[in-house]
This record gives C-alpha cells, sequence and structure tokens, in this order.
C-alpha cells in the first residue's frame, strides 16, 4: 500500500475533520482516570456524519490501524485512552438532536450530544431521560451508552441500556447498521443493542441512538438524616428496602468525605455525623408525602440522630450539595481515583468496613459516597501529588476493594465501566467460560481487532 | 464411536430421565404453533441438576446431535418444535424456587419453575414479577426467558429482560457457565444476560435464573370504553400518552374478536362498540383515582360512546373477561393462529386499517386484541378445520401483516419471538449487516450449531 492511513483519511473526508498537531492530539489521548496509562495516537478524526465515521472505519481497515472512540472523555476507567499509533475518533461534532416525539415518548441523536443538553430539550416538552451520571453537563450520549452508565435516579429508573431501543453504528468490517427498534416492545432476533449498550467501543462505534423517555414526572421531595455509624446507616438503608419504598434517590456520604466537605466549607457536618443519608421521592402527591414520612420512620428508627424531610427546592438543594462537593473537596487534597465497586444492598455496611480495613492497612486516604440504595459505592482514592509511594499503596489497596467486593456477591464495577484500570479485576470477577463467551463475541464483531483494543477484556484477536 | 447419543445420555444420567417411547415422544415435539412444522426427536431427556444438563450438551456434542430445549411449550411460533434426530431437553423437572430474598428484592430459580407459582411465592412475601403472558398459568421461567415474554403490565413495567438479573446456563460447547449478577448494577463486562434473554435457546440452554423482583403494588383500578370506531380507539390510546400517563394496562379488543365473544357467551359487546378499550391504573391513593379520571377523560374526548372508571375488582375482572375470553372464543370456530406485530404506537389504527384490509382481500377471518398502549397487536388468524385452501390465504395474509407492520415502521414480534414461522419476516425486517451481526454471535457461542437449530435465524453454521 502506498499511502498511509492518515493520507486516506485527509482524502476522504472533508477538510478540518483531521487533527495532526500533536498539541491538538494531547487533550484526546485519555480520559480522567489517573494511573490508566495512554498511548499517542497517529491523528484525532472528527466526523460530522454517520457516513463519515464509516469512511474512518473502512480506511482504519484496511491499514490495521486500531480506532480509539471517545466521547467528551469524562470517562474514569482509562477507556477512551489512545493506544499508540491509533486514531482517535471523536464524536464532539456529532451533536444533533435529530427528533424528539412527544407521543412515541422517545428521541433520536447522535452520539456527541450533552446529556443535559438532552434532558434540558426533552423538559421543553414535558418529557424526561432519567439517567443521570455525575459528569451529565459534559458527558455525550454515546458515551453514556459506551459504558451503560448510571447515575443517582438509577435506583429507581434503571441505567442507560434500560433507556437504548435501538442504534445505529458501524460495525467492526466497516458496515453501516442499524440494530434494535423503534417501538416499545420488540423480539426480533438478538438483543445486539443491550450487547453493544457498555461494550465501551469495542463492539461497534455508535452513529446515531434512539432513545425511550418518559413524561415528566413529580417534584421530589428529600430526606436527610444523620446517622452515628456506618451500621446504623447500612440498617436505614435496609430497612427502606424491607418496607418496600422506591426512593428516587438514596446517597450515602461516609466520614471521610464529611470531613474533606469541612475542610473546605466549614459546614460542620463531620462533627454531627459518621454518615449522612439522603433519601428523595418522587411518588405523586399525598404518596409522595407518604413515602417521605415512611423514609423518614426508617432513618429514625435505625437510629438517625437528626433526620427531617422537605419538600423545599432550596433547603433540598442544601443537603444535597455536601454529597456533590465531595469529591471537588477530595481534588484540593490531591489527585482523586474513584472506585466504583456494586455489592447487594444488605452487604453495604460490611463493604464500608472491609474499604475503612484497607485504607488503615494500606495507609492511604479513602472517603467514600455511595449510591446506597444499589449498593453501588463510590470510594474514592486521595493521593498527595508527586507521592509515588503513596500511589503505590493506593494501587494495591485497590485491588483488594475489587477483591472485597467479589467475596460480598458484588461487582468490580457498577456504573464506570472495565477500561483499562478494571480489567484484573474483571478476570478475577468473571468465571472461565464467561471470560471465554467474551472473547468470541468480540472475535465475532471485530474480527480484525481494531475496535477500541486492549479495553474491557485482555484479548488479542488476530488480524 | 461405538455408542450411540441415547447410550451415553441413558448411561450417563439417573434412570427416568430419557424417554425412548414413541407415544412418549410425542407431546414433546411441538409448540402451541399451528402452520409451523416438526420433526421427530430422537428422545427427550428430562435433567433434574444443571449437571445433568452439561452431561446432556456434552453427550450430544460428542455425536453432533442437535438439542431442542423446552420449557411448558406454550410457544406460539414453533420455537420448541423438534427437528428430526433430536434431542429434546425438557426443563419440566427443575422446579425448584432456590431463593426469594425479601431485602436484596430477588429471586433464583430453575427454569422449569411456572411463571404463576413465583408470582404467589412472591405476594406470600410482598414482592411482585410484573412480567405476566397470557401463558402465566403454565409456562415457565426458563421459556420466559428464552423468549423475553411480555404482557399486559409491560406496558409500565417492561418485559422478562428488564428481570433477569443473571443465569447460569450450559454453553454451545458444554461449559456451566454463571453470566450476569445479583447487584442492583453492574457493567462488568458485556451484556451476556441480556443477549441470551430472548435468544430462544440459540445461544445456551439456561439451567437457573436470578430474577429482580419488585415490592407489591396497589391495588389498581380500571377504565372501559366502548368506541365506535378503530380510529376513535386509536385517538384515546394516543391522547393517553400524550397527556403523560403511565397506564399499568392498555388493552384494546377489536370488533371481530368482540363478535366471536358475543357468538359463544351473548355479552351483547359487539351491538355497543366497534373496539373495547380497557386502561388499568395502579398509582397509589389519590393519584391513582386521578389518574383513572384522566384515562376517563381521555377516552370520553376521544369518542367513546360509553366509559367508565371501577375499583370494585369483581366489575374490574368482568370487563377484562372479554379480552380473555377471546382467544378461546375464537378456537370455537377453528385452528388459531395468533399473530404478535408491533408498531409505534401512533400507529396502531393505521395498523388496524391494514388487517382489517388484508383479512378482506385474502378472505380470511382475523380477530384482533392488543396491548394497545405498547403497539402490540395480536391479530389471530381463524382457519376451519381442514379448509386448507383458506389455510393458504391466511399463510400469505401472515406474511402480508408482517410486511405492514415493517413498512409502519415496527417489527414482526412484539413479544412472541421468532421460532419458526418469522424467520423469513425476521429476514426481512433485519438489514444485511445486523443479519450478518446475528449469525456471527451464532456462530460464536455455538460453533457447532447444535442449539436449538433453524431457529430465529436461517443459518447453519458447520460443525
Amino acid at each position: 500500500m502506498t499511502t498511509t492511513v492518515v493520507e486516506d483519511l485527509c482524502d476522504a473526508l472533508p477538510q478540518g475533520r483531521v487533527l495532526l498537531d500533536p498539541d491538538s492530539l494531547a487533550p484526546y489521548s485519555r480520559d480522567q482516570a489517573p494511573w490508566a496509562v495512554n498511548g499517542r495516537p497517529r491523528c484525532v478524526v472528527r466526523p460530522r456524519t454517520a457516513e463519515e465515521v464509516q469512511l474512518v472505519v473502512r480506511a482504519c481497515l484496511r491499514h490495521r490501524t486500531p480506532i480509539v472512540p471517545r466521547g467528551a472523555g469524562t470517562g474514569l476507567t482509562g477507556g477512551a485512552n489512545a493506544v499508540d499509533g491509533c486514531v482517535v475518533l471523536s464524536t464532539e461534532q456529532m451533536t444533533a438532536i435529530k427528533e424528539i416525539d412527544t407521543s412515541e415518548r422517545l428521541a433520536v441523536v447522535e452520539p456527541g450530544v450533552v446529556n443535559d443538553d438532552l434532558r434540558a430539550a426533552c423538559a421543553e416538552r414535558g418529557l424526561w431521560y432519567p439517567p443521570d451520571p455525575a459528569s451529565a453537563p459534559w458527558s455525550t450520549l454515546g458515551g453514556n451508552v459506551a459504558t451503560n452508565a448510571g447515575g443517582l435516579c438509577c435506583v429507581k429508573y434503571g441505567v442507560t441500556r434500560d433507556y437504548v431501543l435501538g442504534l445505529q453504528i458501524v460495525t467492526g468490517t466497516g458496515e453501516l447498521a442499524r440494530i434494535g427498534r423503534r417501538t416499545a416492545k420488540g423480539v426480533a432476533g438478538y438483543d445486539l443493542t443491550g450487547l453493544l449498550v457498555g461494550s465501551e467501543g469495542t463492539l461497534g462505534i455508535v452513529t446515531e441512538v434512539t432513545i425511550r423517555l418518559r413524561p415528566a414526572r413529580d417534584p421530589e421531595r428529600t430526606v436527610a438524616g444523620y446517622f452515628p455509624s456506618l451500621a446504623a446507616a447500612g440498617r436505614a438503608v435496609a430497612a427502606v428496602s424491607a418496607a418496600g419504598l422506591t426512593p428516587s434517590a438514596l446517597e450515602l456520604i461516609d466520614r471521610q468525605s464529611l470531613v474533606a466537605v469541612d475542610e473546605w466549607k466549614n459546614m460542620g457536618l463531620s462533627a454531627e455525623a459518621d454518615a449522612v443519608l439522603l433519601g428523595r421521592t418522587d411518588a405523586p402527591g399525598l404518596a409522595g408525602e407518604q413515602e417521605a414520612e415512611a423514609l423518614l420512620a426508617c432513618f429514625t428508627e435505625a437510629g438517625a440522630t437528626w433526620a427531617a424531610a422537605s419538600s423545599d427546592d432550596k433547603e433540598a438543594e442544601a443537603l444535597f450539595s455536601a454529597r456533590k462537593l465531595a469529591h471537588p473537596a477530595l481534588e484540593r487534597l490531591g489527585q482523586v481515583l474513584a472506585e466504583d465497586v456494586c455489592v447487594p444492598r444488605g452487604a453495604v455496611p460490611d463493604m464500608l468496613a472491609r474499604i475503612e480495613e484497607i485504607a488503615r492497612d494500606r495507609r492511604v486516604r479513602i472517603a467514600t459516597v455511595a449510591h446506597a440504595g444499589d449498593g453501588n459505592l463510590h470510594p474514592a482514592f486521595v493521593v498527595p501529588a508527586g507521592d509515588d509511594e503513596t500511589r503505590r499503596r493506593a494501587e494495591i489497596a485497590f485491588e483488594e476493594i475489587l477483591d472485597a467486593a467479589i467475596a460480598l456477591g458484588g461487582t468490580v464495577t457498577g456504573e464506570h465501566g472495565i477500561g483499562l484500570l478494571k480489567r484484573a479485576g474483571l478476570g478475577r470477577e468473571l468465571p472461565g467460560p464467561a471470560l471465554a463467551m467474551h472473547t468470541a463475541i468480540k472475535q465475532a464483531l471485530d474480527p480484525h481487532g481494531l475496535l477500541n483494543p486492549g479495553k474491557v477484556i485482555p484479548c488479542a484477536p488476530q488480524s
């Protein structure tokens, strides 16, 4: 072959689509996962249509060049990190909301649409797109689909996969394929759509997403409680489940996170409690009042030292602000790596205790917030900049936390994905036959191994 | 090889597991789909454990003998029909509910557990398993998983796939594999569980199902309406969606079905209406009253000649009885083949009109009930026994209805699956690249092509 892949891309695409300048490439070479390695891309392409994405994939197929697809780069596991010599395919210029159909309650969007932008466009039409990852102001639907993003409200409303009806993708063999459907139900063939969601760009590149929407929901009420121990907060979470309640959020903030917020904002939280629980309900009208009262009773009976229900938006937002401040408060103290294990709800107190033990044993600072109602915990490691010795201990603690989650019947990732950082953990979580199924599917759909190679499964299909 | 597969099975399994007598085999050789062809099985095996299922698959792998897995045989597309010389694997003796965990809201069951039995066991513990196919009194969880079964309440609560957290399966290479999870959330690797659900036994044989449950819900209220035309009923369905309501059921019965019920039960329904709509709401307390009133208003404003809301269980059940009687009423008139297309909600009136046209053009009797809120229609062909000429016209009409659904942006199957009867329709619905992905996945997970061969996709992988 006499041309290079870059020459082919420049030939095939309109001007301006291909970035080559090293300074331009740097911001496209990794996501927001500290510790994850990244290589140097050969170039970055920013296609504007599905057909342009297909041209990119076909050029890369001809040259056997790896492709690393990328949304906003807000991932936390290195899933969008470049490998040496790859083409980074950024969807940032595919930002059209093509359709919002009120009566069918669906939207069709390009992958570069930002989560909050879709949410706002839906709200104008009395509709609601529930998945609300913390990255919603920046992260894109394509990225959300790639990682099967979750968020606060998935405890009641499910995750991204629950809202994706269909996809248009470019396959590992360079075909433009429509999978899934526009109808409310459908069982025509295998659930390829669900398979692609959460596959982190390793099985196909998403060029369009058809999304199921819900009607706008009722305003939420918030219930907050201060607990003298993690065990007491855990009892409250278990009581909520046992009472048959379905809160629209149920969040936990541990002492280390409260201390970090206090050190920054001086809110006095850590003096009051070892753990804070924040519940929400969006049940309509009187049922919402009753559910808030029932949540409050669960908190109080589990031993909350203070608990209150509120339907005042400002007060509710103030109560949730500590939750939102936890991560930036930690970032003031050093590099933060957010973990993401998920255990059975009832095992949350045990998991929190194990995290405390591991932090003590390995002498690392770990602060935890959790989607407690889902059993999804985000222990965050804080490592002072440049402190390599602490970082090494933190890396050991990281793997120990994964093992602890597996031992409690949980999983190494609740919503962030595998990327690079959790491949070893995935190998320990999945039994051999399930891993073999992963490898078989990867080879079937990406026979040349060019789609985001090295991510998710540690397999290297032959080209 | 000196032994036969039957000898190997008899050797490997405890006594009584293998049926060989031709009279015993006959009832295991097909499901409830008229028109679908079936072959003669070599034998039927009724394993009692996952390990026994694995022994069966391994024996069949050694002898390259096809395996047709089977639940209760209530399928409507020939998905469980035997092929000549196959081993039919019935899960009827794997009926243990292994676990119901109230605080984690999950159940672990063997595949032969009957849907209604699980539902009853859950209800005793204040829990609820929503998917409610019409076959629920007989059909098994394994069969429900294989077809991704739906039902009445999926308009609000989703289908089987939405409730399957994890599976234990025997793979196409004879491995016993655990896939999925027990936690509320999890993104560790590809969604193999979702892929297996709805794969109709072609990608693996389910030996255990881990199921997500909901808390028991509030009692339902029913709203019924008589409509002078299908168009008026269609307007009511669209109005319900536009009003942001989420009924827990929204069913339609067309004139032909009403006539059939009248001919049998003399309820006088068809004199009153061209179509009946039945809505339900399970919103709690006052919100339920308000939603019932809002449904009633949608019905009335769309032109209902009579409509009423009821929270009286007996009256509500009486109103739903016509829906339930439609199928047996038709069966009095001949062989009934239930179709199962799904179109965008707004296209329901157009689809109903197309069905009437096709029935008229092809001179066949078609009566339709529909999960109208989902756009999922069940036109039922009624062919007098032995009337081969009508049956041939009905077979043409069957394909025309599939094409009409595709043309309206719909799918050839909303909840019954592909089996044998809809393979041609699936080929017309799915574009080439999506079909190629199906074939690639089938070959990857069932490399010898022995798992329910010839079902779903018309591919024949080499052994």
